[in-house]
Order: structure tokens, then C-alpha cells, then sequence
């Protein structure tokens, strides 16, 4: 399977905000750039792990959440239309002849680009796995870290494990199909869902206690200790149901035909490890006046890069956006390397922002 | 006149949108500051040179203005309670042996600090003075540029020079007193108010046309190009008549007993350059991994500092009051330096911020 490399000025990997904003300077420079994410959504740490809770640190913004500044960067950047390659990991990046590089993610797709940009902050957020390796060969035929949206499960037994707030919306969602309803739902998890510092929401315990009283959910609170399957043929073998010990060690049997799990999300630095660079405990040596790796014309940007005096902060990542965007440009365009402009007086910031004389269209 | 210095843990130098910032940021590390500035209120460039311009390259402020910046900053510093001393400059600044600085401003005020953080953009704003040499010795007795609140002019011939804003509202305030009117109230400035390049605001063309019809009000186009007085003793003389020619050369004398010059402010970089700092091209030279400038205990933030790679935008200022902020505090808590603490988790930084388990009071 071989696609033509996407052309593009640049290429950003990793879609929290300092990435975005990454985008916001690239293409204030007159620079193009794609982006790609290992989340099926922009916003990083910022959407998984506090994406409701206050923010008061940025500059000149004086509450926000980490939502609220995913939504108000993405509107930032919509003016240089940038394009999302999500779900997928940045695998290989080879320098070619010509000093662009040849970029492949996971997912097979590739870029040819004359900067890369890695913004990855704590590395890809990959889902965490279940430890139990007599499950492991059921992975990806009944055992799922991701539902499908267009999975039809009329008629199995699912087993929704986990109890952040992600495992409650499969369970209620599941639970409350009519038009293709599962033969039965179980929401497990290892503690009891209503205790304090699981704080299901207010709204969701009336509708859960609903599903429950007319039968189409059930609670467990145990953990899975073994499984059993049955022989299908000489290579195949079909996972019929958890062994789930409660506190006290009472065994239960639940069927399954599908299992989803929801065991949160831990990042890993990954691939980034392979490409060549200079890293110093997890992190990419950057030089903090251009924020250009041990690698020419590959940059590194918020929490995976490091310098002298680096914090790790969202507005500190954002002005090393800015030192990238002038380095990066200086590859980008050799004999015209841009001056630094205002959007408050410049005509040409303007007509790239696509506002008139200073205002909005 | 001797007061005591104020002691604090840090003086900032200059009140625009950096200066602001640099408060918030040594205040979630436990610092205590204050604030000196030239002009008679906070805001530097911001409010000087575009308080209605827009402004789209702040990150995650889609659209400001100025004035609508420096208010949310304004907002943002709050809860560290500021104090500002406006409408002076920092005249000196000397190291104490126990390597505190004794600071001292043009209104002798006097501070004992730990360090200082120079944040006076491109210097202090200072009002342009007259060119026409036989016009300085009035300065301060019928010459000046700035309206003393408490002045009054009753009976006097009060002549107003320029054609910004703040002309046109000193002119009709005194064309307005009914309760201890001038004698005449003029306003001359070298071209025509209200052409387009002027923009007179809508709401004060009727008020203008008004004042000038009641006679309480005259409106004059030309040049001051010398002027008429007269010896009241040895020692002193007393300006009369200023001779203003029109674009024709026509000379017409007005009457003058008081004139108050607005022809705009500029920026002048100042004592600054007294301090013993390492100063490159009217900008002072730091470390970028503190801010530090050459001198132990004095940092520099903003568009007044340089260093690699320096770009000259808001947001590499709000930057570099973090760098500040973590380096001061090194000084200030020698034996204790703080760590790197999130406002969206840090109970200490929402007792600082006074919001309550993260939600503000």
C-alpha cells in the first residue's frame, strides 16, 4: 500500500496546545503545516487529563479549563486551516538527500516536509492494558481498548471494565440501545463507582439506577482473576467468561462476549527515542534561541523539550512555538527569511489571519 | 524630606502588560511586589500606542485590544495586591552591602528590594517638549505638559498646542468651566482637527461646534514661531503673546497667560542606562535561562531585554517572567527555592490565588 507523501512547509507531532499554537506561528510566518496526534482528538494532557478542571496561569486569560483552551486554540488556528492526522503515531522520520525529511505514522501515512516539529509533550497517550495474559490473545476479536462506533453488539453479553467517567458513558450508552440491544451489560470495576472519590455525576446515578431496576445493567465491583474459553478449531478459540473475585474473594462467573476496557491512558514517550535525537531524562535537548534539536531542522516544543531554566508550562511552550517558527522559517525560506511582524499593525499578519484593516470579516 | 523606604521583596520597573505579568508570577511563588511607572496609570505601549487597535497573536486570546489586555491583567494580578507608583521614574538604584538595592524614583520614593525586574519596554514615556528655544524659560510657570488637576485658570488666556485626544479634551474642559472660566481658551495645532487623518471623535465635533459659536472656545491652525513677553523685574519676565503663522505665513498674536503643550509622549530609554547594566542597542543583555542581567538581583523582562534569538512580542515577555519569577525566587528563598506547582493542582497556589479548592470565592 503506497500513497504518494503529503507536501507540506512542516510537520507538528503531538495536538495539545502548545502544538496547536505551533501551528498559529508556523502559519503566521506564511509557513503550511499538518499535524499528528496519537489521540483520536486534539488537546493532549489537557483533554485527558484535566479537561474540566480550572486553569488560572495563562497570561491575559484569567480562568479557563483545559477544554475551554483546546476550543479557544483550535478557533486560533482556523484561520491557517490545519489538518489533523489523529489516532495514529509518528513511527519513522528519515532525512532524504535534499535535507527534507520522510515521515511515516502507524497508520502508513506520510509526509514530506522541510521541518518537523515534535510536540509531543509526555509522549503518545496510549491506552493502559490489562495485565492478566490468559486475556492478551483475545485482543482486537472480543477484547477492545476502543469502542468502534459502528460496533452492533445486539445479542452478546458486554463486559464495559473500568470506572472512569469514559466506562459509565459505554456502559449507559450500551445499556440504553433499543434498536440492536445486547443480550446483557455489566459495568465492573474494582471499587464501588458511587464512593466520593469516584464522583459519578449527579445525573448519571439516576439514569444508571434506572437501567439497573429494569434489568439492562448490572454493577459489579471485583477484579477479573481468570477466564474461561472454549476450543473452536485448531487455532481458534472464543472467550466465553470472567472469573471476577469480589473483596472477600467469592468468585463469580460473567459471561462475555465482548469485553471493552477502560483502564485510562498513560503517555509513553515511544518512537521518539528512535530518531536520532539528543535526549536527556525523557526529554529533547533543545537550543532555547531557535528550540532546534541535535538534528537540523527537527524542533522540539513544551514538555518533551528541555534547555537551561526550562518549566514546564503551557505559556513557556508557546513561546518556544515562536523561537521555532523564526528558525523554522529560516529553512523554509533561505533567501527571504521573514522580520517579525505585529497583527496589530500589519497588513500582511492581517490578510493571513483574514481580517481587514484589523477586523474580523 | 526623608521617608522610609518600602520594603518588599520586588520592585518592577515599568507597568505595561510584562510588568503586570511579572507580578502574577512572583506572586504564585510567594513574592511580594511593587510597581513603578512614568505614566499616570498602568498599561505602557499598550495604552499609549493601540488601546483600541486589535490584537490577534496573543496564545489563546483570539482577539484583544490593548486596553482590553492590560484591564484582564489588571484582573489577573489581583489577587497579589499590587501597589503601583505612577507618574514617576526610577532615578537610581545601588547595591546595599547586605546585596539588597536601595531604589529611589524621581518623587523620592524609596524602596529596600531583593531584586529588581526592569520591564520599561522602550523606556519611560515622556511628554516631546517644544522646539522654539524662547518658549523653555516658561517652562513650569506658564508652559506645561501636563494639566495639574487642582490648576485654576480663571480670567487667564489659556492656549492649548496639539491635536491629539487628551488636546481636545483639555480644550473643552476649560471652554466647558462655568464655575471659574479662562479668560479665552484657544486651541492651536500646525494642521486642520478635523480632516480625516485626525479622526475627531463624532460626539465631540458637536461639542466643539457649540463651544465655538457660544464664543467660549477658539480654534486656530498655524505654528508658534515666536512669541511676545515682557520684564515684570531683574529676574523675571512675563510671557504674553505667542506669534502663530498660519499656512499663508500670516502672523496673528494670541494672547497667552498659560500654555499646555500635548504634542504626544515617546518613549526615552532614561537612567536605565546608569544602572552598570550590559546594555547592547538601547536593550539590556540577560540570560535567557533566568533573565538575570549582568548584575546579580537585577532581571530584565520584555521589550527592553535581549538575549539569542530575542523576539519582541507579549508573549516572549509573559515567558520571561516566569524565568524571572524562579530565579528571584532563588534570592529572595535561598534555603527553600520553590518548585514547579500547577494552578489547576496545587492547593498552595489556590490559597494564593484565593480560589478554594480550585473554584474562585
Amino acid at each position: 500500500m503506497s500513497t504518494p507523501a503529503i507536501e507540506v512547509d512542516a510537520l507538528v507531532i503531538g495536538g495539545g496546545p502548545v502544538g496547536l499554537f505551533q501551528i498559529f506561528e508556523l502559519g503566521l510566518l506564511g509557513m503550511t503545516a499538518h499535524l499528528v496526534d496519537a489521540l483520536p482528538h486534539a488537546g493532549g494532557q489537557c483533554i485527558e487529563l484535566y479537561p474540566d478542571k480550572p486553569i488560572y496561569g495563562i497570561p491575559a486569560v484569567l480562568e479557563t479549563t483545559g477544554r475551554r483552551l483546546i476550543d479557544t486554540l483550535l478557533k486560533q488556528v482556523q484561520p491557517f486551516k490545519p489538518q489533523f492526522h489523529l489516532s495514529q503515531q509518528v513511527d519513522t522520520i528519515e532525512m532524504q538527500a535534499d535535507g527534507r525529511f520522510l515521515v511515516r505514522t502507524s497508520k502508513n501515512t506520510t509526509f514530506m516536509v522541510k521541518v518537523v516539529v515534535v510536540a509531543a509533550g509526555l509522549g503518545a497517550f496510549v491506552a493502559k492494558k490489562v495485565t492478566l495474559s490468559s486475556l492478551v490473545p483475545y485482543m482486537d476479536t472480543q477484547l477492545f481498548y476502543h469502542l468502534n462506533p459502528n460496533a452492533n453488539f445486539a445479542g452478546d453479553d458486554v463486559v464495559v471494565l473500568g470506572g472512569e467517567d469514559v466506562a459509565l458513558r459505554t456502559a449507559i450508552s450500551l445499556a440504553s440501545n433499543v434498536k440492536s440491544p445486547p443480550k446483557s451489560v455489566t459495568l465492573l470495576h474494582r471499587r464501588d463507582i458511587f464512593t466520593q472519590d469516584h464522583a459519578v455525576k449527579n445525573e448519571d446515578v439516576a439514569t444508571i439506577q434506572q437501567l439497573v431496576a429494569a434489568g439492562k445493567l448490572r454493577i459489579r465491583i471485583g477484579q477479573v482473576v481468570d477466564i474461561m474459553d472454549e476450543v473452536i478449531d485448531d487455532s481458534n478459540r472464543h472467550l466465553t467468561h470472567l472469573q471476577v473475585s469480589d473483596i472477600e474473594g467469592h468468585i463469580e462467573l460473567l459471561p462475555v462476549d465482548i469485553l471493552l476496557v477502560y483502564l485510562g491512558i498513560s503517555p509513553k514517550l515511544g518512537p521518539v527515542s528512535n530518531w536520532g535525537l539528543d535526549i536527556e531524562r525523557h526529554q529533547i535537548k533543545v537550543n532555547p534561541a531557535t528550540s532546534e534539536t541535535s538534528q537540523t531542522g527537527i524542533f522540539a516544543v513544551g514538555d518533551i523539550s528541555t534547555y537551561p531554566g526550562k518549566k514546564k508550562l503551557i505559556h513557556c511552550g508557546f513561546h518556544e512555538c515562536t523561537m521555532t517558527a523564526f528558525a523554522a522559517a529560516a529553512i523554509v525560506f533561505p533567501d527571504t527569511p521573514p522580520l517579525l511582524q505585529y497583527t496589530t499593525t500589519s497588513t500582511l499578519m492581517h490578510k493571513r489571519l483574514g481580517v481587514e484593516h484589523g477586523v474580523k470579516a
